[in-house]
């Protein structure tokens, strides 16, 4: 999974049937000291909140074909979810 | 998924059975100012559009196996489909 | 999907029996204009040719898991097949 | 699979129900000489562990769909598994 | 598919029960000249030889969800599978 940071959302009313309804955030990649990761591909994306995340929190985000397991078995076209937010990073 | 904005389409008559009567559209990923992504892998992309998106609108995009899901369970050899048509980007 | 050039192929007579058969051609992935990717991840790749694509001939391909599907639901252990041929690219 | 080194954890309270319990590690991929990967998409990721990894070992991480399969075939949005502890890396 | 160079590899004891057994290769990206990928995110990786693959062998390595398909349906956690070694690479 990825750190990312949330900056903000995406409005967007012509979608797929199985987005309607999803909360559609803006994330940026970062590192663990909460930098942006420079040379990321995709540093910036979109990913759908599936815990409550909101604007400035330190998220966790699954990116690829299990990112819709948030949903059970659905087959929703999305490939980026936020799975949890971060309340505390540890490093040694 | 990516932010993403339409540059352009492509004509390709000999292609996959699966992928006739799909409208190939070529975009360039960009991020949440509008800018293309330098460091991106693969900025450039052919995508099949599945909401009706126009040549230089922005839309997001979402890649990998689920990306197949806009057309249920159909087995087809696609990897990357816009899956809706942004209205606004909001970030704080 | 990404834009690629077949730039040549390759020889392999010790590979997995659900490789044996398949055409392998190399690939090098471009942009719009054609143009080689230069921060492209992995920009030179082997792909499963099933269009009857040839040597400089301009490619679309898809990547991942659902690079599978030209073969029905085989379980080929592949991850980039050609798709389709490109017989022109329309940029506005 | 990529090598990679455990350098802190992450703690989350609220987050999707198939992680909670899952011990999520923060990692940076490595390259042969156990140096970080300077241009390495997301070289800062975190990891689901499933093998007793600590804090500063090297280790072997799988991504994508087939990192779940450390759970039977349970749905768990996560895309990146810790696999493998590693003993020795032999390079000739 | 990706061309790599066979360049040593991992022991590893403590790891997922489904990869005990496999040989565990470290192989490095190479692009059609056989010259190392500069750019490539993850250029260093660890792959499941499958085919028999040798220490400084050219081989083609897939990737992702269908990399586990070299042992049929198998719940392995692995994303990296050597599916062929390189007799010849022909550039035109």
């Amino acid at each position: 999974m990825q750190l990312a940071k949330v900056v903000g959302n995406v409005v967007s009313t012509q979608k797929d049937k199985n987005l309607v309804g999803c909360k559609l955030l803006i994330i940026k990649k970062i590192d663990e000291y909460g930098e942006f990761e420079k040379y990321s591909s995709s540093s910036t994306a979109v990913a759908v909140d599936s815990v409550g995340a909101g604007i400035g929190e330190t998220v966790i985000v699954t990116q690829g074909s299990n990112a819709r397991y948030v949903y059970g078995d659905k087959m929703a076209p999305l490939d980026m979810t936020i799975v949890g937010i971060v309340d505390e990073i540890q490093i040694v």
